[in-house]
């Protein structure tokens, strides 16, 4: 029923559930109380969302909603859940629950090497993205195990799990606005975002385009600030 | 298309746009991929809800979204936008537009008297409403008519409006989700809240009520805090 | 003790405790355990904070801590308190005590007519400034009147005050820090901002200067935009 | 210069910073100007705090600032961060920089097995603890060694630490206000909090008694729960 993506190998983004579109935002700048969803958007509505975000007056893109499934491995969320403002979250935990036999393995050409000086860093495909892959792959496959062994000695999950890498995958319900949203793209978008978390923000911000295509028009053209 | 109240002689409520049911909380807390608009809530669900108000477990009422339409006094919105976590905001303004003669003058049996002493006051109908009735509906008229002098000489009119009372009329959009309804829920039909912002909250509590039925009943059962 | 400032006749605009510096900021986007007051900051010190602005890095300009004290008008306060994020407010409450019979008059040359066209506006001295002043006091004599004669009637302290005009001065604490500092300067020390707040965050740009002079130096420089 | 704890083994815990006492709760809630740092409090200032303290009004309480430096796994600092509301973060980051060598391993009691039934777990010591201790050891020494073979063969420092565990040291700055501490203390105090977070919440706690003792008081007798 809902579509999903796999931003990266293993990984899943959904958009769960969507509300608000561009007219809302003309609609609430306005406060417009004659509401009608499916209003076709006129120029004049088009220009008040431009003049909107190059003014940084951020509140009419507040009034939606975008609700994503994500399941994505735990450095990943680490990033994701520094943004406190606008943006709510339900994971899994593995306090309770023996976690799953999953984590994360770049494709063997997205295995990067740094290249450059401090400040000035770019990265390259690393030369030997397969051997990359087999030493992950191997030192997963050994915390498994000590993950296994430990739960087998009865300690706590909430303690055998201290030996998983943070290469793990976990799950989340993650809920944010067009603001929100917006603030999340243009950093996680950007070129110098770790390509993981910036894989899935690529994938939102299609979803993003797709759902309000007139504020994600004039917001790419305001140069892919917060507002 | 939208239902309509007057919560207070003027007023307007209306929710704009919902979404998110009791069914979500559970998903939320659970972390469910396979969620199912329309699936029956079960007793474990319920139990489950309880629980997660009862302990102070907020986040999974978030992934929501309450969208209200408001016509309310200055004095009411004053109020109202103390509520900054989970609520964003659009509200007219006079700076640009000239306002509405429209002023709240309560019924005269909402006119009240206090009684008792300080840190324990109540409230009583005031034995002469209508005269208060009548003294609000002068000032305002004089209100009204210096503003309206002050506008045809030519003053701005973000200054012209210095002259108009807090009981002017004001309108505003204003989002916001279960957790951080129940939030203003629980201040803002306390007893001791102003009778007025009262009158809002009360039917916003009917609306919730209807839309998250096992939601609201946990929030009453607990004692209506802060979740 | 603590330095105070009329930004608008009547009004009071003091900071009330500060704690933080340049040198903080520098330090929390480190995360330098060998925090040492007082060190002197260096020339890549001040790169660094430029850099951070200049890239929306924003979490390390939120460590300290700005505590205003704030007598203003009504009108002005509703503004103010749109600012949700990283703004902590107390103001004092009409509905218990009577207020004070303090009212915003501009100086005659304060008083402003628009000029030009919609989207465009700009403001002019009006010509009749002391006309207008005259009008204002008129208007708030007679609010003030029609007050005292409701509360000498008993009315609620909490319905008396509907008469009273947004030019009504109230009072109250207000703390930031300096993210959400910058993000209210560049909101409300703009040119289309409302002359009245713009006086209060003229002001506590200053300070904000004095205070941290660094920050501030690189954030002029960045086009005073939220960061 | 500034005291230093060891929640756990390992573990670092300072006050880099604070601001604000009792007094000030009572001076915001009063929107006192005439505010004397160093005033004694009195018998009603303490009343005045428990009565806000008992009905939710908990704006007052916001107007300080505390500024921890935290040493702790990753798996602490992931609960910490869902902590949104009145909290800023600034955590070093292994994009960049190579991690340190330091890996959290209990000491040999704190090693826990779980007892009881879902819902009603209870924890004890580990008969094993030793056993354990060495498991978990062994696990984090093959992980710094593949790490620091991944970085010997030029893998990005940002995906060679795909390897390491959630028991890795991280250091952060985390700053918040008396609200939003007695929020997180209500939730990592709790006894049904995991044990490691709770020996930085318990200290966290002796701190916030030590600065701000009627607050701390008066919230310990109305049930230590969120204001």
């Amino acid at each position: 029923m809902m579509e999903q993506f796999e931003p990266i190998p293993g990984g899943v983004l959904g958009l769960h559930d969507q509300r608000g579109m561009d007219m809302d935002v003309v609609s609430a700048a306005r406060i417009s109380f004659n509401y009608i969803p499916g209003t076709e958007i006129r120029k004049e509505d088009k220009e008040l969302i431009r003049y909107l975000i190059q003014n940084s007056h951020g509140s009419p893109f507040e009034h939606n909603m975008f609700r994503w499934y994500v399941e994505a491995p735990i450095f990943v969320f680490r990033e994701w859940h520094r943004h406190r403002v606008g943006w709510s979250y339900n994971e899994m935990s593995g306090r309770y629950t023996k976690l799953e036999k999953r984590f994360y393995v770049p494709a063997s050409d997205a295995v990067r090497q740094r290249v450059g000086k401090p400040g000035r860093y770019t990265y390259e495909t690393h030369p030997m993205g397969e051997r990359v892959q087999y030493m992950l792959q191997a030192n997963y496959d050994d915390a498994w195990r000590d993950y296994e062994n430990l739960l087998a000695m009865n300690v706590a999950p909430e303690q055998a799990r201290l030996v998983l890498p943070v290469a793990t995958f976990s799950k989340m319900w993650a809920t944010c606005n067009a603001r929100s949203l917006m603030h999340f793209l243009s950093l996680r978008t950007h070129p110098t975002a770790q390509a993981e978390i910036r894989a899935y923000a690529d994938q939102m911000e299609k979803l993003f385009a797709k759902f309000m295509p007139v504020t994600h028009k004039c917001w790419v053209e305001a140069g892919r600030k917060p507002v």
